[in-house]
Formats: structure tokens, C-alpha cells, sequence
């Protein structure tokens, strides 16, 4: 990689970019021929070169948080790019977790034989080329690596410049270990050294990145999603409801109530808005449970009604499109489905919602009417998850409807080829 | 629908396009519910009311028609534009074979009980709200209303405006057919009153169109792809080869040539360059049947040199990127396998490339080489078509490796949805 030249124009950058993407497209049809066996012992080469590297990989890890702490970077920001010993453990074992992992190339989707004799099949191959921006985590590196490689891809990295040092010393072990299994270094590209005009050239690099999935905060999302000419998979934003409906059972509603909230409550599948069935009995109960595990609720004034003995804070507009990813809660009376269902379709961001009921009706119902990519009946918002659904490795939510919506697993980077076989078959 | 309004601002048009796509949503929740009976008997209506309405739909054609002979249209647009009683004909049938069809809603894509006893299924739904753009055809009009529906979809259109009459009398004729059956009218919207703006506003409106499906000419889908926000389905260019191996048996190259060249060439799965081995012995008799079936050869000096009796074009670097769309074919000659993939590399749209020959080993190469929607063995490149690999009715032919790639079905104008049930089931 060459040092960052700041004399660089946009121009140029742009030409250096897509050169680095035709690399990569290079690398990628190498990649192409490799065998799950090939590319198993790439993930085990990546992990165990990681190992023997965790010194070197810890000082330029220090480097960016000492240049961090100087920048006054909040302590959630430094926490977030900080690597440390068990967090290195976490990195080698998920792409050991990967390496054990179906191959998603190669598989037939559907195939016959047409009347006619021809044969045909539609088989899984690679994207290609994914490219990838995200913010200051230096694990997102080591996890898109790994998963572009297991899934045929090549791909060009675009991380948060506040971790530059980290993402070179890992993209350089990255590198080592491709070539140490005779493979090409250039299946993975750092554009780190182009700055932010690195990302913008990706965005733009039609034809030459045949993907780009942005990962980080709502921000960056939006940015890449309006800005980019390449196709793009959205993920992550999840303004998760759960709708408490009038049958729901008391036991059962507390315990997924605290589960959806607390379990995780920075993640995006944690609930941030119950809505409450006016008749629902078992609200007070889940109310009280939530504020006894810390949560803070965000109460309309029929909610604040139900637990009067309660401190809550009264809830605004804000509070329902709000994101809180912490122990906070909005909660809404409603007069029946239909308002829930009203208030989920202005405020969701597709990603899931949950009903509580005993009804059968009610639970087809909202089953039938809610456009998110998951639908949940009795059981916690924090199962919309790849590993939990049993896709293995997971790539991300993906709040769109295009190409893979809900958890992404391996197969979601991969496209379809269709193979037609004939012996001189013409159209008549 | 209100008339045109010349003094309309772009603010104007946006706010109403967007007014537009929120009562096609709001349309769409209602058509969602409704099971395929419902839907077929929708589409019979359609075709039924078509059929009632010939006159007025001709003579709102005949407006169009003078309009553009007017302006000097050139005779091949002004046969596109044309209807006439076999053509309205052809619209009917294919409503009809719509009805045929299974429903693509409701499929379920994937299943299981998880180990924790969660059940979870992975099932396809309509996407909401689709856009099309394309061009004077008023068939495209019928056409997409058509799958729009089965497949449960509201759809927003956007007609050249040269077909502005033709595309009203066929809206309002639909509309009236939707409400006959206790469907909204307001599953099919156009916004032509709005011209080029109301495109615009299309592009723009994410969040409120699910996906823009855009059918023409390339100049239109290249504007699409490059500045709507909203996804985008990317069809139709086809500058497909065919690589004829050293080894191809004359006959079955000779059949296969003359079909994918002759059979239909305004058609995107027509072949456009031939890529010859230079040891191909079939080489010679292949030229001369397309030359004597009227094909223009544009060809490099080897392929010159074949067929010397023959007249032929010298082919220049415009050939090998050129869709002709015609009775022109360029021809060149290749040292092997590699540089013909190098050449298909260069110059494919990415839709359909076919290989001729005898060897199993080349068959392999070129099939788990090429990148391209669909890769045929010793078959015409007119097979890459939905109906003849059994898809029923086709959106049109994907080039882009989102979504679907290749010829799109019903099934491609669906979404998926995860549907998770449990009985109090919590995350551990």
C-alpha cells in the first residue's frame, strides 16, 4: 500500500480506487476456482496468522486509541475501536466458526429437464467484488474478510480513519495468510489510504464493485444508500415494536418484555416501543418489571395511567421514531389492532415487530399485516438473528426488500448463474 | 386523474408523485389481501374490459399516432406505438396466461423447527409498491399492470409521452376493471400528466417505491440506474456471443448460429459477436449460411480471410461493444479459449454468452468461467427467455446481480418476510 497522498485530487483518487477494484476483480476469479477445501484453510491460515501477529496488531491498535484520547474521542468511541486479548480470541474463533460452515457457491437453486431435453440449473456463484464502509471497528475487518472469502468474493475495505493503524496491521496479516495458501493478496484491499474520497470513489464505482454493504451508524447508512451508483445493501437500523395485545399472558409477556429490552439493548433487534392493547391486563405487570430492571419508560398519558406509582417520563413525537439502543423504552397505549398496526407502519424501520397474544386471530392478523422483514409471535425481538435462525455466520440484518431482507447469512453474497445445456438445441 | 399543469414547479410535482405512491401503498395493504381467485378474476376483468373498450382504445392510439407523425416519429417508434386488433388481441392472451399462473405470494422459501422449538419460516411476499419508466409502447402499460397484480404489487407508471392518450385510455379502462372485481383503483396510478418531472419525483421517492423497474432502450435505463435512489432492476441489454470451439461440429454450429442470429434479431438474446477458434473447422460454413441468410459479417482480418468469396465488413473497435439489434453479426478470430473469454470479459453486458463444441473440458472452462446471466452449451442464446426456461410470464431479462439476475418471473416481483412463532420463547 502506498502512504496517503493529500495532494491527491478526487480525480486521481477515483482512478487509483477503481484500479484497485479491477485488482480485485482480478483476484476474485482466481478466488472463483477455489474449492471450499482452498478456502477453509485460508479462514485457518487468516486465524492463525492473526495469533502469531496479536503484538504488532495490539501496538497499531494503540496507536489509534493514543491518537483517539487526543482527539477527545468519547470513551463508547474508544471502547468500540479498542482491541485486547479476548477480543482477538473472538476474531480467530469466528473465522474457525466460518471455515466449519456449508459453502454458499455452487449450490442449485432449481434445475429440470425442459420438455425439450434441454437441461437447466440455476447454480449460487460469487458477487465478485463487495465493497464495504464502516466506521471505527476494527473487527468488521477481520469479519468481512472472512466472510467475502468463504462466499467467493473479493473485496475493498473502506474503515473509519480513526482506525487506520489497526485495519493496515490487520489488512497486511489478512494479506500474508492469502499468499501463504497461494492465493492472491489482492482478494482483500484497504482504500484506508484515500480517505474519505476513497469511500466516495467506491460509491461510484459502477460495473467495477458489484456490491457495497455499509456498516455503522444510521448516518453513514443514509449517506452511502443516497450517494452510491453501485447497488447497496441497507442493514442495521431497527426501531423494533412489540405489540402487547388485550390476551396476552401475564408471565409470558414480562419475560419476553424484559428479554427484548435488556438482553442487549444496544443491538438492533432490542425492543424500543410496546405498544399496549388498552384491555391488555398484563401490562401493569410488564411495566413494572421493565422499570425494576433499570428501564426507563417513555410514557403517553394513558401509559403513565396504568402504573401511577411509577416515576416515567412523558413521551414525545421523538420518543417513537427514537432508536434508543439503551434501557429506555417508549410506550404507547393503543385502542385496539388496527391503531397498533397504524402506529408500527408510520414509525418502523422494517426491521422486526412482535405481537404478545393468546389469540389466534390476532396473532394471523398482525402476521398477515406487518411489511418488516420479521414477524414475531410469543417469543423475544432478539431471535431476528443469523445465528439464532440457524444461517451460521451472519453478514447483517438487511432492512430492504431487495436481494435478502432480515438476516443475512453467506448465501445472501452470493448471486445466481443459469446453465443451459443442449445438443444443438434451437428455438423454434 | 387532473390535466396537465405546464405551470407546475418540481416541488409541486414531487409532493404529488409522492401523494400518488402513498395511495398506491395504501391500495396495495388492501391487494395483499387478496387470494389468487380474487386476483385472477381481477386480471379476466382486465382483459374482459380491454376487449369492451377496443374502439376507444384505438382511437386514443390514432391520437398518438397522428401526434407523432406530426413531429416526423421515425416509422420503426410509430410501430412500437402502434395497436391494432391482433395486438389488442395479444394483450388479452396474455392476461389470460397471467391467470394461469400459480400465485407467487404466500410460497414458503425455507422452514424449520429450531432446536429451542421456535418455528420459524421464511416466506415470499409482494414487495408494496412497484415503478416502471419505459418508453412509447402502450403494450408495456397492460403488461406490467398485469404481473403488478399477481404478484400483489401496486405499480405506478410512467409511459413515454408519445403514448400519453394511448397509455390514459388503457389506465382508466384497468381501473375500471380493478373496481369491478371490489379492488382499488388505485393499484395502477400513472403519473404521465406530470411528464419528465413526474419520472423524476419516481426516482427520488424511496421509501415510498419499493423498486423502479425501468423498460427501454438503453440511453433510459442507464439514466435510471445512475440517479434514482430508489432500487432499481437493471434489464435488457444483450450484447451476447457465441464462442465457437475448435472442436464444434459443423451442422449443429450452422443450426445453432442461424437461430440465434436470425430467429428474432431486435431482441436482446439475439447474438451480436461471434468469437471464432482459429482452429475451428465449422468456421467456414458457419459465415457463409449467415451471410446467405442475409447476415451482415463485420469482421477482423482473420475471420476476413475464412471466407474469401465472401463480402464482408472490416469490423472496428465500435463491432465488439455494438447491440445491432439487426442482421449484423461481428465476427473474430481467437487464439483459444482464453482470449475469447478475455474478449467476452471486455465487451458483455453480462446477459448471455453460449460456447459450441465437442470437448467436455471446454464446456467446463466456459461455463465456470463466464459471468453472465445465463451461460449455454451447444444451444441458441434465444433460449435465455422466461417462458422457455418455464418461469411463465417475464418481467424482462435481469443483467445486474441484485434481486435476480437473468430472466425475472412473479417470483422476482416478491419479497420475503421471516415469520418466527414461539411460546414465551426468550434469547439466552
Amino acid at each position: 500500500m502506498d502512504a496517503v497522498n493529500p495532494e491527491a485530487t478526487t480525480t486521481d483518487v477515483t482512478t487509483s480506487v477503481h484500479q484497485l477494484a479491477d485488482r480485485a476483480r482480478r483476484a476474485s476469479r482466481i478466488l472463483k476456482r477455489a474449492n471450499r477445501d482452498w478456502k477453509d484453510r485460508a479462514l485457518a491460515a487468516m486465524a492463525a496468522r492473526i495469533d502469531e501477529n496479536r503484538s504488532m496488531i495490539l501496538r497499531a491498535n494503540e496507536q489509534d486509541l493514543a491518537s483517539g484520547r487526543a482527539n477527545g474521542t468519547s470513551e463508547a468511541l474508544l471502547d468500540r475501536l479498542k482491541l485486547d486479548g479476548p477480543r482477538i480470541d473472538g476474531l480467530i474463533a469466528a473465522l474457525h466458526e466460518l471455515a466449519g460452515l456449508p459453502d454458499p457457491v455452487g449450490r442449485v437453486v432449481r434445475g429440470e429437464t425442459l420438455p425439450n431435453g434441454l437441461r437447466m440449473r440455476q447454480v449460487n456463484v460469487p458477487l465478485g467484488v463487495i465493497g464495504t464502509i464502516y466506521e471505527a471497528r476494527p473487527n468488521v475487518t477481520v469479519d468481512i474478510a472472512g466472510l467475502a472469502l468463504k462466499s467467493g468474493n473479493a473485496v475493498l475495505l473502506r474503515g473509519g480513519s480513526a482506525a487506520l493503524n489497526s485495519n493496515q496491521a490487520l489488512v497486511a496479516v489478512i494479506r500474508d495468510a492469502l499468499e501463504s495458501v497461494s492465493l492472491p493478496r489482492d482478494i482483500v484491499i484497504s482504500v484506508d489510504e484515500f480517505g474519505r474520497a476513497g469511500a466516495d470513489a467506491m460509491m461510484g464505482a459502477r460495473g467495477k464493485i458489484d456490491v457495497l454493504i455499509p456498516r455503522g451508524g444510521r448516518e453513514l447508512i443514509q449517506r452511502v444508500v443516497t450517494t452510491a451508483k453501485v447497488p447497496v445493501i441497507e442493514t442495521g437500523e431497527g426501531n423494533v415494536h412489540i405489540f402487547l395485545d388485550a390476551s396476552a399472558d401475564e408471565e409470558m409477556a414480562v419475560d419476553i418484555l424484559l428479554n427484548a429490552k435488556t438482553h442487549r439493548p444496544s443491538v438492533c433487534n432490542t425492543v424500543e416501543t410496546l405498544l399496549v392493547h388498552k384491555d391488555a391486563a398484563a401490562a401493569p405487570a410488564v411495566l413494572q418489571a421493565l422499570s425494576a430492571a433499570g428501564v426507563r419508560l417513555h410514557t403517553d398519558d394513558r401509559a403513565a395511567a396504568l402504573v401511577p406509582q411509577l416515576q416515567t417520563i412523558p413521551a414525545g413525537e421523538e420518543d417513537w421514531g427514537n432508536e434508543y439502543l439503551d434501557l429506555d423504552i417508549a410506550v404507547k397505549v393503543v385502542d385496539g389492532m388496527d391503531q397498533a398496526l397504524e402506529h408500527i407502519r408510520a414509525y418502523s424501520t422494517g426491521h422486526t415487530e412482535a405481537i404478545v397474544t393468546s389469540s389466534l386471530a390476532a396473532s394471523e392478523q398482525f402476521v398477515a399485516e406487518i411489511d418488516s422483514a420479521a414477524v414475531i409471535v410469543n417469543a423475544s425481538t432478539r431471535f431476528t438473528d443469523g445465528g439464532q435462525l440457524g444461517l451460521g455466520a451472519e453478514v447483517g440484518i438487511s432492512t430492504q426488500k431487495m436481494h435478502a431482507r432480515g438476516p443475512m447469512g453467506l448465501a445472501e453474497l452470493t448471486t445466481t448463474k443459469w446453465i443451459v445445456q443442449g445438443d444443438g438445441h434451437i428455438r423454434k
